[in-house]
């Protein structure tokens, strides 16, 4: 690809595009280092400041990443989950070819706060099993989990989310309820919301404070309609996006 | 609703458990300062850092927000839109009992870059008709909508677009493809992203830079499966939440 100022594409958005092609061909692979802007205005014969606006087009878009003092770096491609069906954290790992693990943060008994109570249908000021957990592939840490459920159905699951350590796979709540407890599941009422993530989740998942969050609350049911879990989930915005096909009605 | 330090629940949660009860009731109304932190401190017996972790708590659950030097206010209900059935902008300002309208920020002809044309399967150095508008509720800019149609298509919505000024209600691109263009639609295809506000978008929906936005891909396709529009919307990440509800399968 040339890139030429006769064509109606601006110079800047050639170099991105040229960028992205050399991405998209794996050229440049995620975290390499891009050529430095002088690399770039001699090699296609621009100026500074069209190299500088292409670059920054490129970040807006999110292909390349900036670190203050380091340089410019090709991004991931987001990990891309559909909305329709509902794919664990493991499954989505596993099929991008990479090793599912989780940190535990925490996982005990403790009293539920209104809030919780209310939406897992609980009498003010029951018990509750939390659960805290860092969800990772390979070794990037990508989603905060946390869990709550009634202490009857969580505490036996306490000690088997303590036993996975990081690098021994992912517990399951949803083979939990199945397969220990027997319980048939129904449906999975979700919220998506955007956020910013705080220094405590920054400090998590290994991002800038302030970096973008999906925050996901579930509540999943049992067949007979019954809350049995809470769940708000963290994803890196940098590391995820959600897709849907729908159709147009009105 | 008495705050006791015999109940398992700390004090500070029990305190955004007031507050957010009393929004609830509507006795404290969106935008309404809330009681300063001495009178909450006299009003319930509460040590000044309690208040403090409740206020907190209430701010990062997004039931209050603050502004520097001026106070803490009750922050509105988020919108709350389904994700199974797509709903147009105008339907949902309606059906919360507010006025839709816009304001025109771009309306033309111009060359796409080869993003767009790829992504309408366009030929390289297409024209395009390319619109930015503002989605107003009341007098609040909540939504950034951009849209790009082929030009053929997009042309005569260029002056029916710019008719539609704030104030004067809300232009459907679906009405238009349906109504003037005789245009059996499709499916949307669409991606959910989380991202943070940049100054441009800080200044338009009249947010912080650096502040939550969800970023919306739409690809609409006729019935045929033609690609007729791409649709970046950037909603105020403090305003709105998307919802879906899933089997669980696995």
């Amino acid at each position: 690809m040339q890139l030429s100022n006769r064509s109606p594409i601006s110079l800047y958005v050639q170099l991105k595009d040229l960028l992205a092609q050399d991405i998209r061909d794996n050229k440049l692979k995620p975290h390499d280092q891009i050529p430095s802007e002088r690399e770039l205005c001699e090699k296609h014969n621009l100026s500074r400041t069209t190299v500088r606006q292409g670059i920054s087009l490129a970040i807006s878009e999110g292909l390349l990443y900036r670190i203050q003092g380091k340089g410019t770096f090709v991004a991931e491609a987001k990990i891309d989950q559909g909305l329709v069906r509902l794919t664990g954290f493991e499954e989505t790992v596993l099929g991008r070819g990479l090793t599912p693990s989780m940190k535990v943060l925490e996982a005990q008994l403790m009293t539920a706060d209104v809030q919780i109570t209310s939406l897992l249908g609980l009498p003010f000021g029951s018990d509750i099993a939390s659960f805290k957990l860092l969800g990772i592939a390979n070794s990037t840490p990508l989603v905060i989990f946390h869990y709550f459920l009634p202490a009857d159905l969580g505490k036996d699951a306490i000690g088997l989310v303590k036993s996975y350590e990081k690098g021994k796979g992912w517990f399951s709540f949803t083979r939990y309820y199945r397969e220990q407890k027997n319980i048939d599941l129904g449906v999975a009422r979700q919220t998506f919301e955007a956020s910013v993530a705080n220094q405590d989740q920054a400090d998590l998942i290994d991002i800038p404070v302030g970096s973008a969050l999906f925050k996901v609350t579930s509540i999943i049911y049992t067949r007979h309609d019954k809350p049995i879990e809470l769940r708000h989930a963290f994803y890196r915005g940098d590391r995820y996006k959600f897709n849907i096909s729908r159709d147009v009605i009105s």
